[in-house]
């Protein structure tokens, strides 16, 4: 099943997406819900973010793959994580599919795309085992942690490299019954294919990051955890570019990029 | 002006702090309100944190004797940071006044407070400069930044070592009208006052911050900026312990401290 959260006029509501179709229903499937008579074409309606995050976890290096590129562009001996340490990203960065990703006017060329699997909270949840950690997630969205490389390596902190307003698109859509650990993942510029993994690659799995996190802290209903990205993630985000994130069962985020005039 | 957020039985209320009583207020001061004739004792209510943030930042090494007496601690020179990057905590952390602080059964001794000036923002706002920065804070609160020394030196990110549930507590309330670049914030543990100091002495400002995070991010009312801790931040937190921040516009924000059992 795929749930989207949407935008009619004024009025805010989830809705269970059905090939073109979506079954509007009361409340919320994070709370409790029940599909209404009320049927929409998805192009009359915005997709939204599919979820609203109050903590918003993302695991950073997850790939060996992506982490060799980088430390090969740096000409530095890749380093891999030894421990699954969960970072942050911030609200204010995302937005969702079809929205246009703002390049500030004074960023780099090196803004790049990190296309990710997104796990989403459920149901409250502390202390999982890897047993049972996917009891809490209720599905899987896909996002994009848009990076800049040049602020990425001069901050003390990855606010501006990585949360400027737009630069956290997430959706379109959360669906359940996917096995996290087996899903192509691959990333579209302007049409063509540019890089792709498929997630059974993470260094460590979903269930790993969410059994560490939940010995220390409380996950909720719309948390989200970002899995990582493997492979290269060139070229550059230029103006003009259309930059999709594209898995089979989840759908294609899109966003199209500008870059802010001085 | 003093606002705080609180609960009578299941029901969640703004209010205006007056002394010992609470006039209870419709709607929100993030939003429009109005009074009502309805007051409470405040020894009656339960106190929550004063507001509920989208985007929590947090302005991490903030003040120099901070840095030296931390240096001084690892044994090497101490170094101050060149520009205001801001860092980020998490919800989940988030308790309020009186509410218990748990020290998980896996920290070790060295979990310390840092006691910090709060910037809540009152309305969005992008683009700011110095001179105006401060026009989108609707006051200030008090805040707790524990941490767990050992973690924050063996982790790749600050997730367990400051984010783990309990870890941030905030409150007791947002006071207006305060000059947040001069007030006297004291530490107090179990009624001794333990450390202390100025906010004049930020390496960076208040105004400093908000215009720098808004060159890239829109702050959205709720919103909250800790402002970092001056001073050695010891005596370690143990099991028994009370730890108070206190300022005398803002008030006391009190956590009493557990250490779980294995």
């Amino acid at each position: 099943m795929k749930f989207g959260r949407f935008q009619l006029q004024s009025r805010t509501f989830f809705g269970i997406v059905d090939g073109k179709q979506v079954v509007e229903i009361e409340g919320s499937p994070f709370m409790s819900y029940n599909p209404t008579s009320t049927i929409h074409a998805l192009s009359a309606l915005k997709t939204l973010i599919p979820c609203e995050p109050r903590n918003f976890y993302c695991a950073g290096l997850n790939y060996a793959a992506h982490i060799e590129w980088g430390a090969k562009r740096k000409g530095i001996a890749p380093k891999y994580p030894e421990k699954a340490d969960v970072g942050y990203r911030s609200f204010n960065a995302l937005c969702a599919t079809d929205e246009t990703l703002i390049i500030p006017a004074d960023a780099s060329d090196m803004v790049q795309f990190e296309g990710e699997l997104v796990a989403v909270v459920g149901k409250a949840a502390k202390n999982l085992t890897e047993a049972n950690a996917l009891s809490c997630i209720i599905g899987y969205t896909l996002g994009n942690d848009v990076s800049e490389r040049n602020w990425q390596k001069s901050d003390r902190t990855l606010w501006r490299a990585k949360n400027c307003d737009t630069w956290k698109p997430m959706g379109p859509f959360i669906t359940t019954g996917l096995d996290p650990m087996n899903l192509d993942i691959e990333i579209h510029m302007n049409g063509q294919r540019v890089a792709g993994y498929n997630t059974s690659k993470m260094l460590f799995s979903a269930q790993r990051y969410i059994a560490e996190i939940t010995r220390y802290m409380t996950l909720h209903p719309g948390d989200v955890i970002w899995l990582g990205t493997d492979d290269a993630t060139e070229p550059n985000l230029k103006h003009g570019d259309v930059c999709e994130i594209v898995q089979k069962d989840i759908g294609i985020l899109r966003s199209p990029v500008v870059r802010a005039s001085a």
